[in-house]
């Protein structure tokens, strides 16, 4: 595990900033009402990279004067490792470019920050042993916990790129269709079992265009984000058979302002867990493709304080992004820059680790009760629910900042 | 329903031709090695939009000289019907431009076609009633045929925009993981059950952000396109539960080059079929909204005469377009213009109807005897599907030209 690479900027060679030298996670953000910029963060204070390159500081060809990292991901692994190298040499503590550098930082807090890429296309995965144990025992007994595929298949399904919203949006409670175990007919009404999940998004910065290794696969992820699949229990319970997941999962989809490029995460390169049953070739990992990533969900009833309600790891992924990312493309199915892939909800082994309050209340029957003395089996309109994640180096942490969103009541 | 509209372009008043004047369906095409151009079709010919709008013939503030129809479709729908205006003025038998038009036609016999659009998001519905109750017979047996959420939710699932390909574009059997019902383990394999899904496309020409009615749902989708969901059977037999189809469905979705916008089609509106349960008021149709569009599947093996192995009528679905747009927004899921629906494979009552080779063959238990005296359950090598359909008016007919694809051997 590396050090704390020491920078001249401000807060960034705090122990429990998210952004120090080592991060550098690349994000786009507006001041007031000024445009949206790519931006890197470092401390308490954002680089503005489109003023960087416009100044001939950084040179990437106008790749870093978009509105969004599209354009520079897919200028390949050269450029990304380029930039790092280069941010670093300016950032560093001594840098003789600082006077050049100082200018070009705007303060975090006086930034608006957006969605730092376009969506391609948002696939799901359903990757996590104990969170797939858990929801298959509350469904179908613990004889049948796992679907027979599961430990053959990163299994996943299509989600909808649209819903994928910045930290700091407003998610509205949906409607759809719900029908109970006890009613006659379904009927159209709010989502009275809207629930969150804690998930890890990778973040696709190469296109391909056939079957790919799961070491290219790896090569080919750029940067990971947070991720908050917002799910509706009660509309994914009526609709979901034959064909998966729909209305339930397409309200909002939360991410992280800041994606941490995957070289930043590299000293915390971990194996996925010991498999039960071996993988078909196509799906074995050439070496350590997870993360030990600590994860945490925080829920904030209104004008309440926050109670952090799950602690997990992204490590008790049974199936690293790698591999996902290779049975994805398995059957010549194209992809492409900027497409996001959910790792699937992350929940550990105890009842404190579960990413989703539908594991957590074990089906609403075991309400969890918040440090406001309220409780909850699943969200509640103006609860806000704030996901945060870090990799612990030696005196620094390589953070995403947070993927926060808070619930309006529904339109109906 | 409306009478032929006689055009002075050549082939334009056959009887036979899929474009009519009435018809000016809306596509991109290249000549030689040149750009890609926005075009619309007219009898045996492609009139060139981009130097229409060039030649100031028509004014479209640039809508027209662009490499897809995303762009138009987002200048709303007052546009959509004044292009079709001023096309209908410059095009009909007598019009005073014809000089002026004439020379920017091009034969469509020289033109390369590509994808008329760039498509944003793809969801497939599984909307036909004959359909379901087949698959569903086959896997379930007949008295569990239709689940029960069928005749309340028009079922769908995102699918991958990546793999959508225009006509003529061959397709690579994909390899996937195949465990058969008799087999221990799976294995990774080159699909053997690989097959066709017959249906239509609906393509989405205005966003929305929030759920909206069937009415508005109606009016925004642009036009329609022929849909071919190419499918693995075995590698969704054994990835499919419990998320749905994922990898089996991403190798190739082909669809025709033209759109042939709704307000063409407007004379063969029909009523959905009768409900068997009411619907939901948030899926009420206000009026007629499904077409009678009559389809065709031909078969042809390598060097071989084509077989139509199936015929059948869009007017069989349960679930029009607007209703599965309208489904699919209820949950606030934003929608965008350049989204893909397509309908669910459209089978009729009648063996011959069956718009897959699954339901033709019954799960391959009656393999289909093709015109050359081969006999086929699925897809071998170097066949060629291609789907047809028309809407039949008095003397003329709106078609979609083909969508047409080659199976190449799988890569493994």
């Amino acid at each position: 595990m590396t050090e704390l690479l020491r920078s001249w900027v401000d807060g960034a060679n705090r122990p429990d900033t998210d952004f120090p030298l080592n991060n550098l996670p690349v994000g786009v953000f507006s001041l007031a009402d000024g445009p949206r910029r790519q931006g890197v963060a470092i401390g308490d204070r954002i680089l503005d990279l489109g003023r960087a390159e416009a100044a001939g500081v950084l040179g990437f060809g106008g790749r870093l004067m978009q509105d969004g990292w599209n354009g520079f991901m897919a200028s390949g692994r050269g450029e990304w490792a380029r930039l790092r190298r280069e941010l670093t040499m300016l950032l560093a503590e001594g840098a003789a470019a600082r006077a050049r550098v100082e200018p070009l930082l705007v303060p975090m807090a006086a930034a608006r920050l957006h969605l730092p890429f376009a969506v391609s296309e948002y696939t799901d995965f359903y990757a996590g042993r104990h969170h797939a144990t858990n929801v298959g025992t509350m469904f179908r007994g613990p004889e049948n916990a796992l679907p027979s595929n599961w430990l053959h298949i990163p299994i996943g399904y299509n989600g909808r790129a649209s819903s994928v919203v910045v930290t700091g949006t407003s998610v509205i409670r949906p409607m759809g269709q719900i029908k109970g175990p006890e009613d006659a007919l379904p009927r159209f009404a709010a989502s009275a079992r809207f629930d969150i999940e804690l998930e890890m998004g990778a973040v696709v910065g190469q296109a391909s265009d056939g079957p790919i290794s799961v070491a290219e696969a790896f090569d080919n992820i750029f940067g990971y984000v947070l991720l908050n699949d917002w799910s509706a229990r009660d509309i994914q319970a009526w609709e979901y058979q034959p064909l998966g997941p729909f209305q339930a999962k397409a309200t909002a989809t939360t991410i992280s302002p800041w994606i941490v490029m995957a070289a930043a995460l590299a000293p915390f390169r971990v194996a996925t867990p010991e498999r039960e049953v071996p993988l078909l070739p196509y799906l074995a990992e050439p070496g350590p493709m997870l993360y030990d990533i600590a994860l945490e969900v925080g829920l904030a009833p209104e004008g309440a304080p926050e109670t952090v309600i799950a602690r997990t790891n992204y490590r008790e992924m049974y199936y690293s992004a790698a591999q996902q990312l290779a049975h994805h493309a398995s059957c010549g199915c194209p992809m492409r820059v900027g497409d996001l892939l959910g790792s699937g909800t992350i929940s550990g082994p105890e009842r404190g680790n579960r990413g989703s309050l539908l594991e957590i209340s074990w089906g609403g029957k075991e309400p969890i009760t918040l440090d406001s003395g309220e409780t909850r089996s699943f969200l509640a309109d103006r609860d806000t629910v704030t996901l945060r994640g870090h990799a612990q180096g030696r005196g620094y942490r390589i953070g995403f900042g947070e993927a926060s969103g808070k619930i309006l009541p529904a339109r109906g």
